[in-house]
């Protein structure tokens, strides 16, 4: 699941030993004594994997992209594998991922530094000279930006900025390694001049001495505490007493402060959310890693455990099937989804150096897609969680097979990073105007394209779906959710355009509805972008792109089934068209377990990174 | 929640002391040193108190059963809070709780041992000489009964028992206290006498010195090793070697084996299920005690924080009133609906010694109660429990706030105790067997009573519901669920009565579809046992009475909804009804918040006890 190039690697491991000492210490896993006299695991597995559709390692580098990414993956492996410091002192398995989003925090500074600004930092931080960490929330204002208090006042006197916690509620709270380790932190601050508001800026503000790790005056930090998991992240809140910087330390590529003192603000305010766009879409990958440590184990231990009268295999139990088979079809969407919509991503960011007008047009679209993706997404992926916990028994409940820490890991995703009900919320309100657009004559684009066509879809009202084939039809699927969500949103948005003054209220009372809407416009949006992203592996192996698209097909049906009860409600399907859906949604599950285990397989990882006896490659649990 | 009477409170107290090693020893919170200077929090709380619609009090003596249990609960907690020893060695707050599971496990020698042996054993269990723990589950065989491995063999020449764990997978496994504590064991064995095996029977088998500590030869006890929580319990496995007990060690209640060797077997297997039904039951209590502390700590929290454009209490947004009412009201049916089940059970365990014929009888729905409210209970918690930790945004995330202690502890009653799949199947089991008794012109009673009229019932295609009032109605309600649940019922039992000897395959082919029949089953079954129960509350004071109700009409609504697509899907409802259940439901959410605060202090759970500053009483956060 992580892309590392080997010319990065020494770098990674170099860093890996200079942080070794915030990772959480783990207890080795010492296996029992006991062993079963008469495995029948191993044939179990060996067999599943002679019959599997593709070859795995085939899969595998179209996860990972590229042969040279599987290289990269497995030296990096080794490499730490081998290193008995490495080894001892792992965390909860996300060394690789930390290392990443750890970085991904300290590139903030790319985006919103200019070139000088670049230039200045990022050789320090390159080395670890410099540790930062990125101060947004406040205790008193999680998910909400333009409530932060936190003051940064200039003093023309001195040609400083003033960094000034007015309250308690303004502490910064909830910021990643803030609590012993970061040596300076990205502040982002409500801007005042000359007595006049500016709104948010983002500014460079030193926190501790790099030698002696000895807070500088008025800085006060803390450790938030003991949380439900990832203890050996120092997560911290930080207070400002009138902490002085130069003028300099305002990151200056959008808004900027010349030494005449002329301030020129952000030509858009919402320019200062396009970092949580990035941290967003890194969520996506964070998503795969730990449902596929999962997922492998939960479908090999389905695989090799029998129970029963007939002593079946647990993964040949229909519910079993129906518990893991989504989520494994749903990785794999998900994969080429993130490389898809954080390529878009890339090309928006660099439309910011080369074309500013597309930038800012493009920049809600991608905003709203960042947001619902990150929330709806997350919600799933705790959904399978629980199911993996489930199908393995009373084993899940070992903390030894892993799946208890990594849903304890995961779940501050869900509302870390902006609270999931809120992303939601930011997405309906994105797709509310659009429609408005679109009703005012105007043309949208990105996500909500399909809303120009808002006049043809308002005059459909019932499926027509003929031949229970069409369901295997993309374009049937597609057309259906299309109809859902225009539904939906031209329904609320008509509520909404009564409101008037009460509109708050008004929302609130229909807010169910509207993350109902904002959930079928965010999988629909999942589907398409996969069915882009894997028309880009016809060239390669067919039975890889055969495999694909059949797991393309269970989603489908997937996000029809997670919205029967709408479109039989509305009437676009009848009783017959659900019952299809749902026969239709276990046989494709049922089709799909036979691939199971070389479809996490493909995920290469290995057994000492999975630290699941019953989640072992070769089967002797 | 927690009953405890005055007399056994210094018993328990005892208890407790004795065992206090055992429990898991938690860091004190420390709180912050940080203040707010304008907490608005106490008047906020302050103010949902005093626009409660009834007194605190009285629903507490509602929930307690009585103003004596009011009473001996809160000296319990003075007792607890002033003892150094206890404060300091407090688990995961489930002390209380435990030590009944514990008393609950050692008493099952009540019910199927002799009243010779009764005398004999349960001087010493009173007195803690003698620590039990109940071993049936084996690794191999979780929750298949007929599969279990271990044998005790009948040797003639010493008029003794040889246990024997044949192999591997006859280890018993997650046996609680095994690991260091218990000194005795109740073991449930393949029973072989004179070559002949006898099915399962029970046996009191010695593991350990009760002075040394040190276990008896042919005895090997272990940790299971790190669990997903409660860490301080030692959960363990244990193998016998050819041990011997003596003849009378068998418990002979039901089977007997006497001095020359005659051996009478139980009436009927079906017998030695009996004990899984009162541990079953008690994970009712259990699932009262995880959820009020949880709901406490969420809606506190959702009546102190603000956040948005103005600023509003968050429980005042449409989804935080979804995520946390329907908890709320379930907690208080499921209180009323275990007093009635336990009641019942008591009954029927009675009819053991006065009337065999009628405790046979009645066993079979029993075992079928417990089993699918064991399951579908724990599951919804486990629902509202994710529910409560999202509401509290990143603040769940703390360790200090309690939620995710709770989560991980609870996180083994979904597959404990018999896997809630496995349960659930047991009693879409019993229906089929009911409507095909029905079917065959027998009467049935019990829980499956309303399938008597299922010649009437299956003609119907759709709902008489004319007006929106009809909602309201409890009747309306029971009989759109019972016509749900005959509808699969008769469904699925006609597509089993042609499987022939293909049974498993086509049972295995509509598992979720017999798991869905007996969800529906098993939310009626639970509306009419509140509705019988909510009765015995009309005499006391009128406000609560209405308050009740109004919470069981909640869940009525919020039962129906869950199964929305089935009555749409069916025809039973169109889109018309549809649209009204859901707004019903939205209504009613609504109007229950105002009660939320006094609702959540009725169950009285000190803030030592809650352990989490965001759910502190006083609303000072």
């Amino acid at each position: 699941m992580t892309k590392t190039t080997s010319s990065s690697a020494s770098s990674a491991k170099a860093r890996l030993q200079a942080t070794h000492g915030h990772l959480s210490i783990q207890p080795c896993f010492h296996s029992h004594a006991i062993h079963n006299n008469t495995p029948r695991g191993p044939a179990d597995l060996a067999r599943e994997r002679t019959n599997a559709s593709f070859k795995t390692m085939d899969m595998t580098e179209v996860i990972l992209r590229g042969k040279e990414n599987v290289v990269a993956q497995s030296l990096a492996y080794q490499m730490i594998q081998c290193d008995p410091e490495l080894r001892m002192h792992q965390g909860h398995n996300y060394d690789l991922t930390r290392d990443e989003d750890h970085e991904q925090t300290l590139r903030q500074v790319a985006l919103f530094g200019t070139s000088e600004q670049q230039d200045k930092w990022m050789g320090d931080i390159e080395s670890w000279r410099v540790i930062g960490c990125f101060a947004m929330t406040e205790l008193g204002h999680s998910s909400n930006l333009p409530g932060l208090e936190t003051t940064s006042t200039f003093d023309r006197a001195t040609n400083e900025f003033v960094i000034h916690s007015p309250n308690l509620t303004s502490t910064k709270w909830w910021i990643g390694m803030a609590g012993r380790t970061a040596t300076h932190s990205i502040v982002v601050c409500r801007t005042l001049i000359d007595g006049k508001d500016y709104g948010l800026n983002w500014f460079i503000v030193p926190l501790r001495d790099r030698r002696t790790g000895r807070l500088f005056p008025g800085v006060v930090c803390g450790d938030v505490g003991q949380k439900a998991s990832r203890q050996g992240l120092d997560t911290g809140y930080i207070q400002f007493t009138h902490v002085r910087i130069p003028r300099e330390n305002m990151l200056q590529r959008w808004a900027s402060f010349n030494p005449q003192g002329e301030f020129r603000p952000m030509p858009n305010q919402a320019i200062s959310y396009a970092p949580l766009i990035s941290e967003r879409f890194t969520t996506l990958r964070f998503d795969q890693v730990t449902l596929s440590r999962s997922l492998t184990i939960a479908v090999r231990y389905g695989a090799v455990r029998r129970q029963g009268a007939h002593d079946e295999q647990i993964l040949d139990y229909q519910t079993h099937q129906t518990m893991l088979m989504p989520g494994v079809a749903f990785i794999y969407l998900l994969n080429i989804v993130e490389r898809e919509v954080c390529e878009k991503w890339g090309q928006v960011k660099k439309f910011a150096q080369t074309d500013t007008e597309r930038f800012m047009r493009e920049l809600p679209d991608q905003h709203g897609v960042a947001a619902s993706f990150k929330a709806m997404m997350s919600w799933y992926v705790v959904e399978v969680l629980e199911s993996c916990s489930r199908s393995c028994g009373g084993h899940a409940y070992s903390a030894y097979n892993a799946i208890p820490g990594l849903i304890g890991d995961f779940g501050v995703i869900t509302t870390g990073g902006g609270d999931n009900i809120v992303l939601m919320q930011q997405s309906a309100r994105f797709m509310i105007s659009a429609l408005r657009k679109v009703r005012a004559g105007q043309e949208v684009e990105g996500s909500v394209d399909y809303m120009n066509d808002y006049g043809r879809v308002s005059l459909i009202t019932k499926t027509s779906f003929q031949d229970p084939r069409d369901l295997f039809s993309h374009e049937f699927v597609i057309d259906a959710l299309k109809w859902a969500s225009l539904k939906k949103t031209i329904e609320l948005q008509e509520v909404l355009s009564k409101a008037g003054t009460d509109f708050d209220m008004v929302w609130n009372a229909h807010q169910t509805e509207l993350v109902r809407m904002a959930d079928i416009h965010t999988w629909l949006h999942f589907l398409i972008v996969y069915q882009r992203g894997v028309q880009r592996e016809k060239a390669g192996k067919p039975e890889v792109y055969a495999m694909l698209k059949k797991m393309g097909q269970l989603m489908s049906t997937f996000v029809l089934k997670r919205h029967l009860d709408l479109f039989l409600e509305e009437g676009y399907f009848d009783g017959w068209h659900a019952k299809l859906v749902r026969q239709l949604f276990l046989d494709q599950c049922k089709d799909l377990r036979k691939d199971a285990v070389a479809l996490v397989d493909a995920w290469a990882i290995p057994d000492f990174v999975l630290k699941a006896p019953i989640g072992k490659y070769d089967g002797d649990i």
